[in-house]
């Protein structure tokens, strides 16, 4: 299968370069570094620095025997997606080429608008140029389970049976987001479902839970082809900053009481389920949804996981709960549906000791580039 | 009351600043003229050339003695928009600032960006300067009816009570729209949900029905103050079509079999909504949706109901179905609530012959002015 990446070489974007390669798909990149970018504007680098796109796939290719392509570029430009699309000639399209932090969206006007515009014209962009050069093309967009927020009855997989006043009807799951970011992933899935119904697209919509974990089987084969490990409080996300505060000796941060609740996943399973997306496209004019996470847990019940091992390690590990910089319930009801990645076939990695063993392990061999000062959380939602 | 009118040189913005003004209100507009260089680049010019906004303030100022000032400048520009409502420090500030057809958005790509761009971008930048000048000032955002769609249960005004599997909960009211335009209304309630929750803005959204008609009680004060009288297929509405086809002596021009159905109302009654929504703000932090029409029709009923006065005027106004540009239902389930305007004061004007008449004088009067070729519609949405 020929598949387009956009935004490739992002926390997400690499690894399923490398792992859709590995497998026998032809691959080909579209990045503008506009996540290297913003790290370096706001000084929040990951732990570690990643070699370039070319170099990491130079990397790739020495190591794999495996070509992947690519374009330095930014989707936002109508002309430039259109041209790289006309030459690829994709079968799929997996677009990951948004602002990916709830944090960076509240930051203030500048960012707001910029996580607006980059994400709805990014999206509208493939919409058109699918349209344009040929509108079977699947197009995987990643979504977030943060969409439907945390309502108080059961979330199921995109869509709803409503039954009203002895009527019924279908409808997209109702949402409601708790970020500017979570928010235009609601307006991406708006704009999906309408071009999906007007034009016949053929469209996979995910709604992804937060992803933990960087290794993936095609990482092990040589260094540099490692993912981005952010731990800072705009682009990192909770586990990994538990993992890099239990290692310098800091408190483990619980935003609130930690009742928060979320579907996680390992990284390897994010693999899993993009390519399951892949085989199986919907039809024409049907949007796909599924819910793309393999475990739940609060905030605090991860705190408490990633304290247990520090333990073991000889760490400290103190959990400290801290005033939470986010305006979100920190008790409540959640009960989403996963049911549909695991009857495609989705074998999930659980959240065990060896996994937090082995990002242990990453954290202390780099421990001398941690910043301590880049990790309590200065952004705050009011 | 001060009342900041953004887009209020357009249909409906230009007779709600004469309306508030009369009602006492001090009134301050914002309109970059997008809606007249949009009809000025398609050619597809209103019936009547109306002065530009200087022009029309100085009319009102002469006719009725109140002062209405203005700024002729864009509300995407964030800088434009802090630096005049700082000045203004309204009360409120009703938003008609958005891209407001639905074929125009469904064009092309460009038009399609500009809509999507305009109409978030200007309600991002009105949201984020409330919060910088006054997080208590009243934004009064003209959605659309359209953002429900036409499901097949009753709609309710704004949110519904969904019942699921034993538990239960309040949502936004499921959306799903028919076009470009309507999802990006669909969009700006997002926008505005998430903030009111976050920030506690306090906001109203008019789900409106299409408006017909064109006489305001102030209107008739001074040939110069009357607002645009649109016919053509991009910006015209069906009434206005159905008026025009009927004196030239085309056929009325019915997409499909004609069963589109809508909740329409008169202009004077957007000016009643308007002011009503303005005097009943929602408290912080919480968002008002109320649906904005006056009673239902299907584009038949229309057509008919116009032939039944064109053929006392000795028209001919046969009814001819042409293939629907639009992807629609053309037979649906439609029942949606409108009782919140009824208990807040709405006295509806209900589509007469009274009303028909009237229009068909002023189109008369204008026969000549009349393009023929700008009403079959050319725009398709597929």
């Amino acid at each position: 299968m020929r598949v387009l990446i956009l935004g490739g070489d992002g926390y997400l974007g690499w690894p399923t370069a490398l792992s859709l390669s590995k497998r026998g798909h032809d691959v080909h990149i579209i990045d503008n570094y506009s996540r290297r970018k913003l790290s370096e504007v706001l000084n929040l680098q990951p732990l570690v620095t990643q070699p370039d796109l070319n170099a990491r796939i130079e990397l790739w290719e020495n190591v794999s025997g495996n070509k992947i392509s690519c374009g330095l570029g930014d989707v936002t430009d109508y002309e430039y997606l259109l041209e790289q699309v006309r030459n690829f000639q994709p079968d799929s399209v997996i677009h990951y080429a948004e602002q990916p932090s709830a944090p960076y969206s509240m930051l203030g006007y500048h960012e707001a608008r910029y996580t607006l515009t980059n994400n709805l014209i990014s999206t509208l962009n493939l919409i058109y140029v699918v349209k344009e050069v040929n509108s079977a093309i699947h197009i995987v967009k990643l979504g977030t389970m943060g969409e439907y927020g945390t309502p108080d009855i059961d979330i199921e997989e995109g869509f709803i049976d409503i039954e009203h006043k002895g009527r019924k009807d279908r409808f997209l799951f109702p949402r409601q987001a708790g970020s500017l970011y979570h928010t235009t992933k609601i307006q991406d899935t708006d704009l999906l479902y309408f071009y999906v119904r007007v034009w016949g697209l053929c469209v996979t919509d995910l709604m992804q839970g937060p992803v933990y974990g960087m290794f993936t089987e095609e990482m092990f084969a040589e260094h540099g082809l490692e993912t981005f490990f952010s731990y800072d409080e705009i682009f990192g996300t909770v586990l990994n900053r538990f993992f890099v505060q239990a290692v310098i000796d800091m408190p483990l941060m619980v935003y609130g009481n930690g009742g928060q609740t979320r579907g996680f996943l390992n990284i390897k399973d994010t693999m899993q389920c993009i390519e399951l997306a892949l085989l199986n496209p919907p039809n024409p004019g049907k949007l796909s949804i599924y819910n793309q996470f393999t475990e739940i847990f609060s905030v605090k019940e991860l705190a408490s996981i990633v304290q247990k091992t520090a333990i073991d390690f000889g760490l400290k590990a103190r959990i400290e709960h801290i005033p939470n910089p986010r305006i979100e319930s920190e008790q409540h009801y959640y009960n989403p549906d996963n049911s549909s990645f695991k009857k495609l076939g989705l074998i999930p990695h659980l959240l065990d000791e060896k996994f937090i063993i082995q990002m242990f392990e990453y954290v202390f061999k780099h421990k001398n580039k941690i910043s301590r000062k880049i990790i309590k959380p200065s952004t705050v939602w009011s």
